[in-house]
């Protein structure tokens, strides 16, 4: 990254940039999608779309989205549901230099949580 | 709409709410989906989700979403924009009983402010 | 309205552009703020900001927006939620001319669906 | 963190958790807030919410926002501007363990550029 200009402004190093630029992948995807209403008709056009935003973005070398079509729930008189945080499953792979994090969005039964975290980061 | 369970909670015409359901369409896409990261190369596949969210909301007849290339700004190190009110041109057709309402949003360059107006209510 | 630059473009009467102004309000709100992250510590200034920021909009004359503090629901090991559709309590009144329309946003248990329905138009 | 339950599922030290979990923060802000509607009424009560709101997100230490008021754009018939990128500045604070990141965003003249960067990191 020796050109780019943004490189002055950062502390740490390459592996420091790669996991705070993964985080900020997810928790954009998070919070501006959240809310786009929902059914099986939609569901895949809406993952293509935020796959397609998401590797216009720095640094993006590959992401996946997948929306858990099992656990959409449609209702209420018209049967539609909207995006919840609980249906989203995103990996989003960075490379910052020779470093590279993989961030990972997914909801954790376990947790009862939608959790990110990093996969992999070296 | 005989049968719509919603029906009862409403004041009013089918009329007033064919205007009120075409007032929530545009001020939802237009909230949902500011600032998603835009290049020439995603502009088609959001255009089609926003449009296929949009017709699984209640009450939609029609919808067409046009994103401004022309006016899409890239910007900074790494050449992106983002989804801006002044870009997004949105027709969208509501029908209730045997009323109608098309709302549009688009940028007008004289008053130089995205405008939601009615188009047509009958 | 006489003056408002607005009005050449819109179809219909005072009344339907007061139909139509309330339910961009209401669309707005729940798609901009959905997902916020909330416990009872912020849910206080959310209601509040969200209050503040409908009445700087185009003819909003009064707007009350109430969170359920009973229906939040706190989740996961950090024990936080987010503002999801089914907490939100938003009456917002529009004055177009001599019309009037008082939308309202309210989760219905009887549908299990946030409505947004109109109040009162005249 | 030996007893928080989310340590299993990350690969990396805490240090890279941190700098992971200061990106989610400032990109779960950028894309909650953009659009909400402004003017100087509004603007100190929305910087409260956005810093509450973080405040109640796992791991931050503290937040710091504020929005620019003289870049703010009010416009067009009705005199009111949007939350923008380029109006944002947060400083947020977040501890891991022992370590600790320091995450900003900022509209960097230089750069033309809303950018988000490590302030700090060990």
């Amino acid at each position: 990254m020796a050109r780019d200009p943004t490189v002055r402004y950062f502390a740490g190093t390459d592996r420091d940039r790669a996991a705070f630029e993964a985080g900020i992948k997810l928790g954009s995807i998070l919070h501006q999608y959240i809310g786009v209403p929902l059914t099986r008709k939609n569901v895949t056009s809406l993952e293509r779309a935020i796959e397609a935003a998401a590797r216009v973005q720095p640094l993006v070398e590959d992401v996946t989205v997948r929306i858990d079509r099992r656990r959409l729930r449609l209702r209420g008189p018209y049967r539609y549901g909207i995006l919840t945080e609980d249906l989203l499953h995103v990996e989003v792979t960075v490379r910052v230099g020779r470093s590279k994090a993989v961030g990972m969005l997914r909801y954790v039964p376990k947790l009862d949580y939608p959790l990110m975290y990093l996969k992999e980061i070296r």
